[in-house]
């Protein structure tokens, strides 16, 4: 094929969407009329299909079931009051993809295939990004390995594709994290801060466990001493204490989320001062001790900014204060006024569609 | 369904073998006439189905293409002069399947549909085992989440299936390995133990740096430290030093490998000194001064025991001395006997079909 990646229509013959009861809605079960697939064969891209989102047919032996290299990214798309549509900082999702392709041994995906391609798509779908506080398009690329084949060894076939599903404010009730002191979620020198499949699945099973004992997630620690904070799987974790907010600086364990870096930018045009720094359980527990930890929060792309309520530490449990002005609601509309293009976009985060 | 998971046949009309070119073999691309599949839905296994191996469908939204819930078990079938049919500790493997099904907060799979299932499978496609030197059927089951939604939490619908492919035996080329001192493959408190996809995904792209090197595979060390070895990703390490036989213990970043397990105790039938304790690159780079570094190998189902010829350590490198009397080929001959059903099997490791 040609370097242009044309890329090829087919429309549903029939919308489903006014059969879809956007009031009851289950996140992430409900996909939009169309997807997207991109195949990459014998060493190049080939051509990028939008088609009506269905089912595909794959081998039992195909590599993604038998060793894992599967990546994706976690996108939003929104509507403001005048029906126009938005991407948040789609580059980075773009560029993150890519590093996690890299060091999952998979193809880099083209600007143009990726970006071009996502845009197409939610144009064709815009009927789907409803405009409505908390109202939001739930964008999925994602890539996976599509060799046949069981011999351990990187597969020399993928299969690039973007699905799309409504998505909306939801009350999750209150969060509380145990604070990780056995389990780990990622090694130096591992695949931490890439979006890899896996790291979600070795999360479970500490997170069930969590679950059981009335907790909600687990914010996980450095494998190797379980002394520093380093993420919540879904979320990155800021923690405030005084008046300044502290997050683990991202490495190659934690992934360096869009709405992190968002979230410490919007802090400092707040005034508010933050750090990207080491923070210590110890620090953590010596703060709520002397009255001095004031919130902790989770930032992400489908999460957007969560309050956490409390957290456990071995035998150690905290119940956070209630704030009347959070750092948290403060950051969290401010994040909100500039996904639907109700404030300025000083920093040129939102791309229209 | 009731307890007793009857099997459900579903015979191929026309069986493939005799199209099947045995002396030209890809190690596993080629797939026998049957697969095994069954379903976990509402908490509980459905029937067991056994029928033409092809093609599932699956929508994309599939767990296991985001959250990467997917392992698996490498196992072989042999055949005797006597074209009797037999597996090799396949309780082994079992326990293990389920070891990591509990780790990746998947349901475990009951003896009778994993190991009932797997022989019935063997037993139809009997005539793809082959009588020979280095020759087997390689059974892989293996268990993806199928739920669709992209939700990140753990799927609540499964399949455990078994495909089989052909295997020879392959002179693989002289293996050469590079000791970790950067990249990681496990943390402490993770799921390097299990035969998780997404452990094998985490290990190509420092292993594709190993091979642009002119290694063909990485020995990984601890991640805290890189002071000490673990094992190779396909296979387990054993280090011979003097007279002696050394092997990381197991540990939750080290998987226990069945192959492994059975070298450990052949090395004791042989009166071999055998000890599995802690190894430090340290210890093995003033060996390989020293002249005391016999011997480095690796086992596994697929590889068995392969002898490493050379490392390199940052930049520091050593060929091994060759050997006439090597453990590696001694263990691997007892371990082709026993398999083979050609000597006593004392432990009781062969399973007939």
């Amino acid at each position: 094929m040609t370097n242009t990646h044309a890329i090829v229509i087919d429309k549903v013959k029939e919308s489903k969407i006014a059969k879809t009861d956007f009031d009851n809605l289950t996140f992430g079960k409900t996909f939009t009329d169309h997807m997207l697939e991109c195949t990459w064969r014998d060493g190049e891209w080939q051509s990028v299909e939008i088609k009506p989102y269905g089912p595909i047919e794959v081998e039992p032996s195909c590599k993604v079931f038998h060793y894992g290299q599967a990546i994706f990214e976690g996108m939003k798309a929104f509507k403001d009051a005048t029906g126009d549509v938005f991407l948040f900082r789609p580059e980075d999702n773009w560029q993150r993809f890519n590093a996690s392709a890299k060091r999952l041994a998979m193809p880099e995906v083209p600007e143009e295939i990726f970006m071009e391609g996502l845009k197409k798509l939610v144009a064709l779908d815009k009927d789907w990004v409803r405009y409505g506080e908390g109202l939001s398009l739930y964008l999925r690329p994602f890539m996976i390995s599509s060799e046949n084949g069981v011999a351990a060894a990187p597969s020399t076939e993928y299969k690039f594709m973007i699905i799309m599903s409504p998505a909306f404010a939801y009350y999750k009730g209150d969060v509380r994290v145990i604070i990780a002191s056995e389990f780990s979620r990622a090694a130096d020198g591992g695949v931490g801060y890439a979006k890899a499949a896996g790291n979600y699945a070795a999360s479970f099973y500490p997170n069930n466990l969590a679950i059981q004992e009335g907790y909600q997630q687990v914010i996980w620690t450095d494998a190797a001493s379980h002394e520093y904070l380093e993420e919540a799987g879904t979320m990155n974790i800021f923690v405030r204490i005084g008046d300044s907010l502290f997050t683990a600086p991202h490495n190659d364990r934690i992934l360096n989320g869009v709405t992190r870096r968002s979230v410490i930018q919007m802090a400092k045009d707040h005034g508010i001062h933050v750090e990207e720094r080491r923070i210590s359980v110890n620090e953590i527990r010596e703060a709520a001790k002397d009255g001095s930890l004031k919130e902790i929060f989770g930032s992400g792309t489908a999460a957007v900014i969560v309050p956490i309520k409390g957290f456990k530490h071995k035998d150690f449990k905290y119940e956070l204060p209630q704030l009347d002005d959070s750092y948290a609601s403060r950051l969290k509309e401010a994040l909100k006024d500039i996904q639907y293009n109700r404030a300025e976009d000083k920093h040129g985060w939102r791309v229209k569609i």
